[in-house]
């Protein structure tokens, strides 16, 4: 019997209209990127296992996809391990292979694998699929595409202000309006330092993050839970109640951590990132945001996270530097910076918003009809004349009725339809109709390709 | 201690070079796709393993990458094909999913799960990769992609001759030299029958397939010894002999198989496709080559099969008719036909003959010194009018030594450098140094654009 056929759960099919949105949106990041000099790499989609593993924390490591050794893969396998039902040590053994779980690993992997050809600072843009075993949901894919751009191998502030103003000509090409929220590790550390309690930075941070889903008092609660003194919570107020202009909240923040070295060096880095990309001006609204704290085990200065104004949506985009991206790996004290855009929820946002731009679902401007071998084979050589100006043009395969042909063509969008007939071949003419406002005339083939305008050069 | 990193054996990273080239072996396929009126899809890399399996053959479930079922995989598992090692049953209990091992099983899957939202005749294109747990050699990948263009639900040989105009112009893009072969399912047959053996078609071109290996002697003798008479034998041999222009190797065709009406009918479809691409003329060398047998069990109609003139590699693109791509789904009496341009010998085959454009592999058009604070926020002004104008420029994050600047830029290949010290500041003018005559000049910023040339306008 034959199978229904389908899926697995948390993938997707794209179709050729959701295909032209998707290119839409990586080509429009692909464009910026190259704009702002950075260079694009590949890494194949399985990684060895060894590479990927403990890497994400526990949880990441049963999020991964694990691939089935070829071959007798139970040879040598310790078969304790199926008696105890050690699923995680037995997997070691079963699968040498998984699938990329996000686009960082494998660069600081590469990065390590072929320092000797690499020039640095190096500018690596990564546009692939990552793969989560994660429970599907809304929003949430087991296969989605990240699109990374990093610098490595320089501490220059000039990196985050150059991919702080490419956030922002992403997302201005995409007419998305964004907010982009700015903090910086060091500030985290010098508020835990602040308020006497730095070994409590992780739980600090965990808190404070929540401040805008729960409230400050609620937030203060729960840092008395875990351990602050009263006196702490009370000192850390302040500094969650800054507000003002940019400007203004550096300033505050700088008075309010000069006590702490660390403090006042995460103000310095941010008042240098402002001011960078100040000199050249954003369409984005700029946040300095000390409750920001995503990846804190990850980053050690700058950290970036952006919001789409107009729909509730989590991050579209995030980022920051990180000083020791490659030392897992053998490599120490290469520093990076980089960000990354959630190229699935940026889809997700310009659909909700309808804010593609017209024309970039039509695939073809003309369609022939074929009324028959001899009037096919006249459209075959007009077809090849457009094509040679750059007019992307099909013809109707089969000897269809009139009316299946322009149904097919309709339904595909087509903007022309070229009819030819016997009156079109003995006065060497095409009738070219309009399809969306039903008009027709006949031409001879250089009117049409006139009027068609080829959309690309040739 | 730090692990080495490396890769799974018969996958590769792609550096940024590499990347250009492929990018522009991809480009050139996709726009030629677009140009004809395909329309792009993409499915996952994951598909449940019951559409895979069974579709490749006995040796092709061997060959699939399979995914260990997450969370607890050995729950339900008959421990006694672990008793017994039926590695190949227990695979089935433990693995949910594969990856895809080609692009044509997972169109089929699309057509029918999607098989009420389809216009047909549907014209899709696909560039993804695929995964192959094949032995790795020379040219042979574990992932590598496939470039895939198929027309279904239409029987017309219109769509033949689209797909070999497409052919032709991607090469003729490429500039690639190649021949096209064309053979017909229904002329193997009509030989079988012909010569007396219809049962043994598979045989019978299993050893003429090799006729241009090892002769035609020895192609004779292995038919003798699977079984086919002296006469039979006899009779084939003016087949294999036929030669000159094409159109006179299918008269001669259609005289030596005008007994069979399945051979008289694969006759009449190869005049039909040979005709009509005739009309619009082909950079390419056609050749008729009744030994051509490529997927017999998957053919139906025209067998296509391209090679290129100037490297000796195997065939770089192949393609032919099916006529029941979907029944494994349950969906009958689908016909198609497609392509499928073999992305990595292309890649193989422009790189052994140097056959890239000049330019392609430029990412930045213009690098920026960095001597300081003031001239970094001065070249970054200039930096956002630059790109403002299309033009790609990238500044050097870090305040180094003007040689180690240097050093970078010419690395990379970047054309032009432009230096901004006191001087030029003083005078509002940049320096731009053009890198490859190593002749340098003071300029004003309109200047400076006019030379550097935008790529691409805004």
């Amino acid at each position: 019997m034959a199978q229904k056929p389908s899926i697995p759960k948390g993938t997707r099919d794209f179709s050729p209209l959701e295909m032209s949105r998707r290119n839409y949106i990586f080509g429009t990041i692909r464009n910026v990127f190259s704009l702002y000099g950075f260079r694009q790499i590949e890494t194949p989609a399985m990684e060895n296992l060894s590479t990927l593993m403990g890497k994400y924390g526990e949880e990441g490591d049963k999020l991964l996809f694990k691939i089935l050794n070829s071959g007798d893969y139970l040879r040598g396998i310790d078969r304790n391990l199926i008696e105890s039902n050690d699923t995680a040590r037995l997997a070691s053994q079963l699968c040498e292979k998984g699938l990329r779980y996000d686009l960082t690993v494998p660069f600081a992997r590469y990065v390590v694998q072929h320092r000797n050809e690499i020039t640095f600072p190096f500018k690596r843009y990564q546009i692939q699929p990552v793969w989560r075993a994660d429970r599907p949901q809304k929003g949430r894919y087991r296969e989605f595409y990240q699109c990374d751009a990093d610098v490595v191998g320089s501490d220059s502030l000039l990196n985050e202000v150059e991919l702080l103003s490419m956030i922002d000509e992403v997302f201005r090409r995409l007419k998305i309006r964004i907010a982009i929220k700015l903090n910086n590790r060091k500030i985290l550390a010098g508020i835990a330092e602040l308020i006497g309690a730095p070994e409590k930075i992780v739980d600090i941070t965990v808190a404070i993050d929540k401040i805008d889903k729960i409230g400050i008092e609620n937030v203060n609660a729960e840092l008395i839970e875990r351990g602050l003194s009263e006196e702490s919570v009370g000192a850390l107020r302040p500094i969650l109640e800054i507000d003002g202009t940019i400007e203004e909240r550096v300033n505050s923040l700088e008075k309010l951590l000069e006590k702490s070295e660390v403090g006042s060096n995460g103000v310095r880095e941010l008042r240098t990132v402002v001011n960078g990309i100040m000199e050249t001006g954003l369409d984005a609204r700029l946040d300095i945001d000390v409750s920001l704290a995503r990846g804190l085990n990850y980053y050690t200065g700058t950290i970036i996270e952006v919001k789409a104004l107009d729909v509730e949506i989590g991050s579209i985009t995030g980022g920051g530097r990180y000083d020791n991206l490659t030392g897992v790996f053998g490599l120490p004290g290469v520093s990076g910076v980089g960000i990354s855009f959630g190229a699935d929820r940026i889809y997700d946002v310009l659909n909700t918003l309808n804010l593609y731009p017209e024309g970039i679902e039509h695939c073809v401007q003309v369609m022939f009809t074929n009324f028959g071998e001899k009037e096919a084979a006249c459209a075959l050589r007009i077809i090849k004349k457009m094509r040679d100006c750059g007019i992307q043009c099909e013809i109707y395969p089969d000897t269809a009725k009139m009316q299946k042909q322009m149904k097919y063509a309709d339904s595909l969008g087509t903007p022309y339809v070229a009819i030819i007939g016997e009156t079109e071949m003995s006065q060497n003419r095409i009738t070219l109709k309009n399809m969306s406002t039903g008009e027709q005339q006949m031409l001879t083939e250089e009117e049409a390709i006139a009027i068609i305008n080829p959309a690309t050069s040739i």
